[in-house]
């Protein structure tokens, strides 16, 4: 299929995207040449009249083009397998147990909008923008060939696909299976609900992280707030945890984690709680409890530029208690996965949060996200896992 | 010994400090009241006479007091002994081979100026200001008790003992023994010349990364610029890589390198060549070299603020030279020791490089130093080292 359409961006437009960054937006735009259809195949060119890229279309997003290539190619599906063969080479390449991964992750696998997680035989996808949505079909059948899985389930039931025009649905793509899967993390046992579960199940943006506990957490008293489905828990308890108090706001996510301590064995030294972590950490911190590591796993408490002052208040209020009941010599694990909340201030809120603590913090480790959710430099928005290890005296 | 003197700090002032800095300035002070002699242990307050910390003071230096403690303690044999064994614990909680570590690294391990590295039973230390040199008997005399090392070397021939009005001096303060030896890292013997190498003659900060070069090394073609004694491509020899082209300006370091490479059995696949590394990599490119990986860990370029601008240079332009000449789907390594070359500064320039040398690259990894290097969040100065790791499109 020939590109016929061409986009060009205004005169000082194009210095994001000639460096790296996937995205056009309408703003940038001078002219289209040609016609096209929503989710089409378009060539773009700077003011120069240079070609940039090549990617598609869609008038009805802020972001009216995202790249797919730098290269006059065809955008076929031999692109589409090339593209996820590099993907799954990456994966082997750095991670010890990549049939359990994700496996495309968008943005910084050169394939915006497309998410595929890979839980050993089952996948689980995304297509969140209109123009990776029309090579649905196609990206299922190069992932069939490729990796032949017992079943491929479709979680496209996320909002943000209403700026794309596209409905929210779910549902088996191939194969039809229990969606309550058994999921590998650090070669670790876990349960995910790949149906009801928070986006496609399970994370594995805190692989490597959850690993640094270990020289550290053995013999410990452990509080675990925003607990999720019990990760942090279950990787401390088998790294030798004397007790794990963890605490989550949902039910569901508390009743998995307690199956995934029972799943590991650990069950009696987790004690899994249902409540709001701001409240628990309030009265723990009036009852002057003491613990020997304190973990804050949050959720987003932001999603936008706008409510940051906000999400930062929440985020020193959890650091300022949490850092209040570690024990001295003990240690602070403490993460935002908050893009909006950059690396540099989330470090200044932790080290605001250690004075008036009155407590003084070494920093053991700073990490970001898993190694199969890569970083585009040129692309900020890629980079949104904070992971800091202090310890506290 | 009773404190008799206390250091009383302007309002507005005290911030700083009281976040957890262990500096006092010239600056800061509002007066001083007592008798005092340089090195003298003194009391630091706020100035609503509020106690901040004890330290030690020197009124040759800008930085007046350096803290030791934020408690009323003695200073004496018990507290360093106390401090050096709280250092040695945190080793063993997290090095894999604590006999050979950074074991003091002076402001981070709450003993300003104190730096102490042990290589298995021989240790090195530096006592960079006045007021801990004039400890220096008592901490050899605990060093001794502690870990009965077969001897200890001074390596204090540094010029900034001279803004404390110290000598420059090297030479044994225990034992007698050839200061060539062997020391460990991850597990690798490499020699390390005490007495002439540079700084202590060996340095641990990259430990830990230069494991991260395993998952992609094996079977790679490697061009390592400012490799120094040869730790990284002996490390990448080991990791499987093909043939290493090893270069540095230091004829002494290139053969110290060679002897590391026959060391571990791997000298076939190293090429060391004496060189500037800049010269080396125009003429490389020139000849349109291609590498699968580049590793550049050049030696600090600027020591200060106000010759950032050319450091940034010659970053940009090794970054620039190195990342043209990374195969497509290879890897760049890339470093910067410079405390003032900060870590947003640097990924700019490394991005900005990218964009020059028309390649696309995606973040694989971000470290800073060793687990034994460690960084007090309220005190920058402590953080210094950049590891970036980005696969080249």
């Amino acid at each position: 299929m020939q590109v016929t359409t061409s986009v060009f961006l205004r005169k000082g437009a194009q210095h994001r995207v000639e460096s790296g960054h996937p995205w056009v937006y309408q703003s940038e735009l001078d002219y289209i040449d040609g016609e096209f259809e929503p989710g089409d195949i378009v060539d773009v060119y700077n003011f120069r009249q240079k070609f940039i890229g090549r990617g598609y279309i869609n008038p009805r997003s802020q972001i009216i083009v995202r790249l797919l290539s730098r290269e006059q190619e065809p955008i076929d599906r031999e692109f589409f397998k090339k593209r996820i063969q590099t993907a799954w080479k990456y994966r082997q390449t750095f991670i010890s147990e990549p049939e359990y991964c994700r496996l495309v992750y968008g943005e910084a696998d050169f394939l915006p909008a497309l998410i595929v997680d890979k839980f050993g035989p089952y996948m689980v996808i995304q297509t969140l923008a209109l123009g990776i949505d029309v090579h649905k079909a196609t990206i299922v059948s190069v992932l069939e060939e490729l990796f032949q899985p017992e079943g491929i389930y479709e979680r496209n039931d996320v909002p943000v696909r209403r700026l794309e025009g596209l409905p929210e649905v779910k549902g088996y793509l191939k194969g039809d299976f229990p969606t309550e899967i058994k999921v590998l993390e650090n070669g670790i046992p876990f349960y995910a609900d790949i149906k009801e579960g928070q986006k496609t199940g399970f994370f594995y943006d805190q692989r490597e992280n959850r690993m640094f506990l270990k020289p550290f957490i053995r013999g410990a008293e452990v509080l675990d707030c925003f607990c999720h489905t019990g990760s942090f828990a279950v990787h401390a308890a088998l790294y030798g945890a004397k007790k794990i108090t963890s605490i989550d706001i949902s039910a569901e996510a508390i009743e998995l984690a307690r199956k995934n301590a029972e799943l590991n064995g650990v069950a009696a030294v987790c004690d899994f709680q249902v409540a709001n972590a701001f409240d628990a950490l309030r009265s723990m911190a009036e009852e002057q409890r003491q613990f020997d590591v304190v973990i804050l796993d949050p959720p987003a408490f932001t999603k936008s530029r706008h409510a940051l002052e906000g999400a930062a208040r929440g985020y020193k209020e959890i650091n300022l208690r949490g850092l209040k009941m570690v024990r001295p010599g003990g240690f602070l694990v403490t993460c935002s996965c908050s893009f909006h909340m950059g690396r540099d201030l989330f470090q200044a809120i932790v080290a605001d949060a250690a004075r008036d603590a009155r407590r003084v913090i070494r920093q053991v480790e700073y990490r970001t996200q898993a190694k199969d959710h890569p970083i585009l430099p040129s692309a900020a928005e890629t980079e949104y896992l904070k992971f800091l290890v202090v310890q506290v005296f």
